[in-house]
C-alpha cells in the first residue's frame, strides 16, 4: 500500500558487527547521566553517583536455539545467565531482570512454567530479581527478550576500550566447550530424527553439554579480581568466540595483540571430541563462542597477585595498534586472527 | 528427544493477564533495592535515593503491526512511544531506551534504516537515549523489543494501587481514536488485496489515522499536573482500553468506580468513522485501546486545579470495593464494567 525506498541493500552483506555500528552512528545522545551508549557488554548511567549498567539480548527459537535439545527449564536459566553474563563483563553487580516472551499456541502452560521455573532458578543463583517484562503472542515460534540491570561503584566499571600496550591478556575457564556440547546433540538430534527408536547417547560428555545447555556467567571472577587488589584495564565476556571478542578489545582500546595458541586453556573433553569431529580444538576455542567466561587484560604489575589464581589462564599480550591481532601458534608463527564469532546475519542468509 | 511434562492447560484458557499473574507469583524478590516488581506500567528501583523506571515492551509482526500500512519509520517511532508511555504513566521521566530487533532477511538494510530513523525521531522528540540493544536474525517476521528506563524523586513515583473511595477518575486527551483508525487502514488494506489498483482512500481521516500509526506518549500530563501542585493517587497508561484500564486501577487499588458515559472524551471523527462501521463509540473508546493517554485518579481537594484544564475530562469517581466497577450509561443505568481489552492469547488462538 505504501512506497518503499527503491534502494536495496542485503543485510547479509553487512554482517552483524557492521549493522550496530551502522546504527550506533544514525545515534545521537542527549543526556549527561548517560555514560556509555551502545558498543560495550553494557549501557552505563549515572543514577546519582552510581552507575547503573543494563544491557539485553534477544534469543530467537530455530537461531539461538532448539526446543528438540534444549529442554525448556535449561533455556530459561541460560537466557537470563548469559546476559548476567554480560553485567559481570563491566564489571558491575546484576540486581534485576525483564523478561520479554513472544509465544505461540504450540506452547501449553505448562511449558511456560517450565521456562519461568529455569529463569527463577538462575534469579536465585545470582540473587537477581524478575521485576517485569511482556507476554505476547508469536505467529510461529518462541522468542525471549531479556534485560539486565546491574549496578557498581563510579570508578568499579571497566569497559572494552580500556587496554594499553604491554598488557596481560587473561581468560577465565576454558574455551570451546560449549561448541563441542552443540556438535554432540546436533549429531545425536540427526540420528534421532533418522531414527526416532535410537535415543540419544550423551554419556562421557557431561561437562561439554553442561557448557552448552547449563552454562554459567563468572560472577567469582570480578569477586576474585576485587579481592586480589587488580582492576583489569578492559574486559569482556565470550559469546561469539575468543578471536571476536580479542578483536573487540584491540579494536575500541586502539591496540594490537599477541595470543599465544599453547596458552589458551582447552578441557580435555572438549579436545577429546573435537578431535573425534574431525575438528582443530583451537579453532573450536577461537570461533565456537557461547563460553560465556571473562576475558580480561591487566597491567604487567598485577601478575604476580594472580599467578597462582588456578581458574585464570594469561594468553597473550598487548601490542602496539601496527603490530596487528595475532595469534602465535605452536610452532612460533604468527598468524592474523579474523572474527570467525557468530553472525547471525551472515550465516542465515 | 528430551520428554515434556504430560499435562497440557492451553495457554489461551488463561489470557494475557492470568499468565502474568501467574508469572508473577511463581517469582521472588530478593534485593532491597527493588521497590516494585511486576505488576504496574513498570519496575521501580532505588538507585541511591532516586528512583529508576524500568518498562519493556515487544511488538511482534502480524500481532501487533502489518507492516501493510504501518511504514517502518512511523512503526519505529511508535514501538517508542508505546514504552516512554509507561514511563510517564509512573510519573516519571524517561532517559533511556534499549532496542533489540530480530529480523528475516525480507528486510533490506534500507528498511532497518527507516525503522531506525523513526525511534531516532522519537528519542529526539522525548530527549532519551538510544544506548544499547541486540540484532539478531528471525526465522520469519519483525520483533521489536524495546527496554525504556525513566528517573523520578523519590516521592514523586505514582502507582496504580494508591487510589482511594471518593476520588475523582480523570483522563488525558480522548479515547477510540487509534482503533478508528486501524479499522479504517483494514478497510482499505483488503479493498487493495482485492484489487491493487485502486489506491487507498485516506482523506479526511487523519486524527485517527495519526493516532493509530504515530501515537505521542502524554509527555506534557504529568508536567502540567506538577506545575498545579497535583499529585495523582493513582495512574495508568491507556493502551488496552479504558475498560481495561480503569478494572486493573480498582483490583489493584481495593476499590469499585464509577465512569459516566457521558463523560467519556470522544473525538468528532472518531465518533462519525464509528457511527459509519456501525460501532458504538462508547464501546470503542473502552475497548478500543492504545490510545496512550493516562488515566489517573486524583483527590477531591485537587478537583478545582484541574477544572479548567481543556485536555483532562473528570470522567468519575472511585466508590468502595463492594459497589463494583461500573460504568453509568446516558441513561442512568449502571452496567458492570468489563475488560474487553486486547488479550493476545485469547484473540489469537
Amino acid at each position: 500500500m505504501f512506497e518503499n525506498t527503491t534502494k536495496r541493500t542485503e543485510l547479509g552483506d553487512l554482517g552483524e558487527f557492521g549493522l550496530i555500528e551502522l546504527i550506533q552512528k544514525s545515534i545521537k545522545l542527549r543526556n549527561p547521566e548517560t555514560l556509555k551508549g551502545i558498543g560495550d557488554d553494557a549501557a552505563v548511567i549515572d543514577s546519582n553517583g552510581l552507575n547503573t549498567v543494563v544491557t539485553c539480548d534477544m534469543l530467537v527459537e530455530g537461531v539461538h536455539f532448539d526446543l528438540m535439545f534444549h529442554p525448556l527449564r535449561h533455556l530459561g536459566y541460560k537466557a537470563v545467565v548469559v546476559n548476567l553474563s554480560d553485567v559481570y563483563a563491566m564489571n558491575a553487580t546484576p540486581k534485576q531482570i525483564l523478561v520479554s516472551i513472544a509465544i505461540s499456541n504450540r506452547f501449553s502452560l505448562e511449558a511456560v512454567e517450565e521456562l519461568y521455573s529455569g529463569m527463577e532458578l538462575a534469579c536465585e543463583q545470582y540473587k537477581v530479581d524478575l521485576v517485569g517484562g511482556d507476554t505476547t503472542t508469536s505467529t510461529s515460534g518462541l522468542i525471549l527478550s531479556i534485560t539486565a540491570i546491574g549496578i557498581a561503584e563510579k570508578d568499579e566499571i571497566v569497559y572494552r576500550n580500556g587496554a594499553k600496550e604491554h598488557d596481560l591478556i587473561c581468560v577465565s575457564g576454558d574455551l570451546g566447550g560449549a561448541y563441542m556440547g552443540l556438535q554432540i546433540l546436533e549429531r545425536e538430534k540427526k540420528i534421532f530424527l533418522e531414527n526416532p527408536k535410537i535415543q540419544p547417547d550423551l554419556s562421557g560428555n557431561d561437562y561439554i553439554l553442561e557448557r552448552q545447555l547449563k552454562p554459567e556467567a563468572r560472577k567469582e571472577i570480578p569477586a576474585k579480581l576485587k579481592e586480589l587488589g587488580v582492576k583489569p584495564t578492559s574486559m569482556i565476556d565470550i559469546s561469539d568466540g575468543l578471536s571476536s571478542e580479542v578483536l573487540h578489545l584491540c579494536r575500541q582500546s586502539g591496540v594490537g595483540c599477541a595470543i599465544y595458541e599453547d596458552k589458551i586453556p582447552i578441557d580435555p573433553q572438549t579436545y577429546d571430541r573435537a578431535r573425534e569431529f574431525g575438528l582443530d580444538p583451537t579453532v573450536c576455542a577461537l570461533s565456537g563462542g557461547e563460553d560465556y567466561e571473562l576475558l580480561f587484560t591487566i597491567r604487567q604489575e598485577d601478575y604476580e597477585k594472580l599467578r597462582m589464581h588456578m581458574d585464570i589462564s594469561i594468553i597473550g599480550h598487548i601490542t602496539d595498534a601496527g603490530s596487528g591481532s595475532n595469534l602465535v601458534d605452536k610452532s612460533g608463527n604468527q598468524i592474523a586472527l579474523t572474527a570467525q564469532g557468530w553472525d547471525a546475519l551472515l550465516k542465515k542468509n
